[in-house]
């Protein structure tokens, strides 16, 4: 019961963290604005998510791989954005 | 062995994801920009952490709620950052 309970938290979890990015994806494109994105914050992520991936490689995880292989292709695609976006601008 | 290298790749990517939205936190302030800034994202972003700490305290993986706890406390920071920044701005 509680295994039950912890397991649809944990995946309503990932899907919720995993699903965030796509607002953010949406507005970076609409709004053709991207001065505030951090790209310090998305390189960063990048890295831990793509660690991520290899430990649940390793852990034989594969929600989490799953999960985090999305979050990488959703950063790239910010980090994309956001450099196509600052061309011109001041940083 | 292999799970030394899990852990280890595990514990890593936890900080860097952690860490990673200090600088985001930064640049909202240092700019005072906020715009392009998604509260769809954060929102959604910040239920997903509240879930996975309450995941974590279920099955008793305090780095997860440690973690977790962390980062929401920073996506509390940035939405509360993109309020103050957006006021007067069109949305």
């Amino acid at each position: 019961m509680s295994t039950n309970v912890a397991n649809l938290l944990g995946g309503t979890a990932a899907v919720l963290t995993t699903a965030s990015f796509f607002p953010q994806l949406l507005r970076i494109w609409r709004t053709r604005s991207a001065h505030a994105i951090s790209t310090t914050t998305y390189t960063i992520f990048l890295i831990g998510v793509l660690l991520w991936i290899a430990y649940g490689l390793l852990i034989g995880g594969w929600p989490i791989v799953v999960a985090n292989t999305i979050t990488a292709l959703e950063a790239l695609a910010i980090l994309g954005l956001k450099r196509r976006f600052s061309r011109g601008q001041r940083p």
